[in-house]
């Protein structure tokens, strides 16, 4: 493929990179618990017009420093030329180092591949080069990929296991307090249920022995029969404890998520049940499809649009699964309004968007924009206002970008592992090898 | 999927529908012979400030009786709203005696389902919507899809057995004299290369025996050396007569095109043979990717972006293809300019084009447009004018719509063996029960 410029409509003036540090409780799962702050990247591009288009992205190092050479190489693009965008990426290195990396999140992510590592660098500025586009055109990022069909797109309630706070009391407080047993998760349903309307639950799992995340499972079946529950343990589990879970859950789970590690393990628990099982952690990307499709590995492809390079891609993903009569809903990772916004767009216009999302955004007490959003029943209107309809709050920004500045390294790559240890109780916690049940 | 209106930016006013009759030489195929007219559906959607898009498509009864409901419904509709005109066309309702008709050429277009034959239609009016959009936005269609990721598009000669002339000397004069055995061939293929510069060539098969067309073949080969060359005998021969051919013309063909009939009997040749095997008849619409890419039943598809329901449902198939390591090129039908600018437009956009298109346009003489596309080098270059960069001609519509409204409807529905059955030497032909040989 040549490069090949095209020049229609606005052009990238500038560029801004602004990495940041965004509180997050102490959340527990299979490789340990987040931070106190999670590290997201707040990409903005600029027309020669004037027009601010703002995008988001995983945050740590290894990104950023993807996203610098790739930001100047953009400068005097084309902002329409969204294909152009995935042809320049292609030309920006990748340090072998980023990609073997031993960053244990990178694990909850999927394989680390140059080129996944590359596509969530260049979603973050697709979202902001269509962010632009709408506002210069006065249209909606939905009517940029041709049009919603839904009003509004139905989320889920997503648990955790959790402390009440952080070891040493670090980061910010909240009023949520600690959910280790089935009575903690059920309370913290009952209460985002009460505050956002969710009519669906998935629990985290992967942190317990897989009988007490069956217990949580059940207990969250008899406070809300009838209600969709979907369990995911990130591949915690090996193929037969996956199928035994299976088994006991049957009729109980809407689906069961990543319960083994890899595809040939996810299709070997295929096989064995007929509970539907759903990833978003063997097939992340374009080349791990083929496989995990021919074996029917998975029903159900959660798409994080950060992973997947964008908007125009995940909708691409979307006609895959229609093909091949796949389940589509979308992943959520720690993550700011804009990236919610900008899912929120794509997933109105998928006409096969058979799940309600998965969407960490409730445990996201700070922001980057000026208007948070708001769940009602559970579910988010889609936005005409031209763009993607939010704006940045550039106090905030700042504020959260000096976080980062005067981090000291510590909590620039996101590490689950590490914020474990730092729990007394914890000090010689490492990551798990998976299956570690 | 809920009807949800969208009312970003312009809106579609009026709709305009002219059927036309196409001058057709008399080119021949394993169903016999064109007609010295074919019919096209050529749409016009005017939006409320009073710019208009044109599209084209299969211009057949069954086609036109779908497009009248359709367009009716398509007033007041978001031009922008490009998904929303599927979720509208799936409330036209087929008749099933239209699927079920035999229409004998129906057979070189695939399968004939209420789906494709309703994206078949609504695929014109994709295109006419793009092309408004275009022109309202100063931004030529493949900016639309995405930006061109290339400055041209290359296509192949596509060559014809042929008569001199219609039977009864009917329809339009042309000076391209018979073609009905390898010499014949060749200076075809020496005038295609002389007038458009093709470099590569595709001759359609499935006229005679077997061992005459891999003649035509070898003949080509020696007076084009190293030029890519394939054969498409649309189906016409069982797989154990198309092993026979691949075995003797491998290393000399690029790809073998729809040897036999059906995905099974591709599949079973595809086993036997390394040659590639590419269709524009077996895979032609989303639900048959499946089956065929699981058997490896074919090797290159070639998207006639009618069948597939337009620009951007090509781009998901070409997205598909990449997933599936299956090569990517066009398919053409007798058409007109402004369906080979739309063409142009998307394979401008698709990065894995991996052969050069096929098009039938050099032998259509008449057009409706009002400045033909020129090859050069027997590329087409990528427009950069808003739209698709065509102007209608409103005296050629007219004296082709004149044409249409003039016969007596024998001419009105494409069938090449009634066709055939004019020339008094094939007064008792029938379409041959495939494969023939």
């Amino acid at each position: 493929m040549n490069r090949v410029a095209t020049a229609h409509g606005p052009l990238i003036a500038e560029v801004r990179l602004t990495p940041v540090l965004v509180g997050d409780p102490p959340l527990l799962n299979v490789h340990g618990v987040h931070q106190p702050y999670t590290p997201r990247l707040i990409v903005e591009i600029v027309t020669d017009g004037g027009i601010t288009g703002v995008g988001e992205t995983y945050g740590d190092t290894a990104y950023l420093e993807l996203a610098r050479p790739y930001a100047a190489g953009l400068v005097g693009h084309a902002v329409a030329d969204l294909n152009g965008l995935f042809t320049l990426m292609n030309m920006v290195g990748v340090d072998a180092s980023q990609v073997d990396h031993a960053v244990d999140v990178g694990g909850l992510r999927g394989a680390r591949t140059a080129d996944k590592l590359r596509l969530s660098v260049v979603s973050a500025f697709e979202v902001a080069c269509l962010d632009a586009l709408g506002k210069v055109r006065g249209e909606p990022v939905h009517s940029l990929l041709g049009g919603k069909v839904r009003d509004s797109v139905a989320y889920s309630a997503y648990l955790f296991y959790r402390w009440a706070e952080h070891p040493g009391g670090a980061g910010e407080k909240d009023t949520w307090g600690a959910a280790l047993d089935p009575a903690g998760i059920v309370a913290q349903a009952r209460r985002l249920v009460r505050e956002h309307g969710f009519g669906s639950f998935k629990l985290k799992g992967g942190v317990f022995p897989p009988e007490q995340e069956i217990a949580a499972i059940r207990a969250l079946a008899a406070a809300f029969p009838g209600r969709p529950l979907r369990l995911d343990p990130n591949g915690g589990w090996s193929a037969a404890t996956s199928l035994r879970v299976a088994a006991e859950l049957r009729g109980v789970l809407e689906y069961l998520e990543d319960p083994a590690p890899g595809t040939a393990a996810m299709a070997e628990v295929s096989r064995g049940t007929d509970v539907p099982l759903a990833t978003n952690m063997c097939v992340t990307a374009f080349p791990e499809i083929r496989e995990a499709f021919l074996t029917d590995a998975v029903q159900v492809v959660l798409s994080d649009h950060h992973y997947w390079g964008g908007l125009r891609n995940t909708r691409e993903l979307a006609a895959i699964c229609r093909v091949f009569g796949v389940g589509l809903s979308m992943h959520s990772n720690t993550h700011l309004g804009i990236s919610l916004a900008a899912m929120n767009h794509v997933a109105a216009t998928v006409p096969n968007l058979d799940h309600a999302c998965d969407s960490h955004y409730p445990w996201q007490s700070e922001d980057v924009i000026t208007a948070r959003h708001v769940f009602r029943d559970g579910q988010l209107t889609v936005c005409d206002a031209p763009g993607l309809g939010v704006e940045l709050d550039r106090g905030a920004l700042a504020r959260l970008h000096r976080r980062w500045l005067e981090d000291d390294g510590t909590l620039r790559d996101r590490d689950d592992a590490r914020a474990m240890r730092r729990a007394p109780e914890h000090a010689g916690w490492t990551t798990p090898a998976l299956p570690r049940w």
